[in-house]
């Protein structure tokens, strides 16, 4: 299979990224397309996926991109992502329905986003949610101490674009393609309690899965 | 903070698209356009989301968009995906480089592809491999029965951008987001024998992880 224009364009970009420092101005698609012989619509797909793998950063408007930071990427371990135990910033609780209990908090790393946490909540299962919780106790813990809440949880891990609300959380353009990593709360007696979610930047945290043992290649 | 335009625009295509039948046309553009009243551009990325998303398919060319066939998405367990114990198809072994050999099959769900699994190995580990891998052992079991190699792993996850090579594979358009689950593998001396991914089509499969037993929300 021939490899596509664009990938090729994509290739000769990155050699020019990795030259350059974090920051500075990356050249405009004009002049790209200039210096490689190819056309606007090829460069500009190109620099798509770049910007969607965080390794550009476009300005507002049509102000062109730039070169993004490096940062390591952080390895999530998915029990502190269960748990709570994430660093977490700006933690919100708002009805959202009759029934229904939102706990938001952003997933921070250094000072910056990495992930965004919620938890969809039944009010009646947890009378009084909103005015008890202090929003810093990590939220299963407060659960437990609260309510004697204690579940299980089988979560699924996915792959799903940033909705508007969750990519401004996650300082990202919309529908940039985000880890998820979803379960269900169910207590001691099989009752479903409540739902949550953990979305990812993948440009700056990737999920530690459980050691296997087996053997494999 | 207000919804943008392009995500109002998503919910009424998905609303259309709820009521229609898999494989069926979807409108052109220019009638979305007109039937809500947004401009083309708008309409262009809301369906671009829903192309990524694998609800619609476009054809080749400017042909249009259908419904995509509504599919069960299968679970996958991680255990599963590193032993290798998922149907797959058209496995190939290619020499890469000097000491480096690529086993890479293709995983299926029914008639569908639904990931793609490389294994990159060392050939001096791993001599005639090429040779004699019969290409329908589980590769894991095929190294510790031939070569009595036995590793830990510690696989972990992460959104990626499908190459063009593996979007082929996949029968999905180059640079769609896909869910990828990587690892190393080292003998029991320590020594690093070969790198392994599975890239899994979001919109067909997830990945089930391990249940969790600990207190959470």
């Amino acid at each position: 299979m021939p490899v596509p224009r664009y990938y090729q364009a994509k290739a000769k970009l990155l050699d020019l990224l990795n030259e350059r420092q974090d920051n500075t101005p990356f050249p405009p698609e004009r002049a790209l397309s200039d210096l490689f012989g190819m056309s606007r619509a090829t460069i500009r797909k190109a620099l798509d996926e770049l910007v969607l793998e965080g390794r550009l950063v476009r300005g507002a408007g049509r102000r062109g991109t730039a070169v993004a930071p490096r940062r390591p990427v952080h390895r999530l371990g998915l029990d502190a992502l269960v748990r709570d135990l994430v660093t977490r910033e700006s933690t919100t609780v708002r009805s959202v329905a009759q029934d229904l209990v939102v706990v938001e908090s952003v997933l921070v790393h250094g000072d910056e986003p990495i992930g965004v946490r919620s938890a969809s909540l039944r009010v009646s299962r947890f009378p009084g949610l909103a005015r008890l919780y202090d929003r810093t106790t990590p939220l299963p813990k407060f659960l437990m101490d609260t309510y004697g809440f204690e579940s299980t949880a089988q979560p699924q891990c996915a792959t799903t674009l940033a909705t508007p609300h969750v990519a401004a959380r996650l300082e990202v353009r919309a529908a940039t393609p985000v880890l998820s990593v979803t379960w269900l709360s169910h207590d001691a007696r099989g009752q479903a309690a409540g739902r949550s979610a953990v979305l990812l930047r993948s440009d700056r945290a990737h999920l530690a899965l459980p050691r296997s043992n087996t053997v494999e290649g």
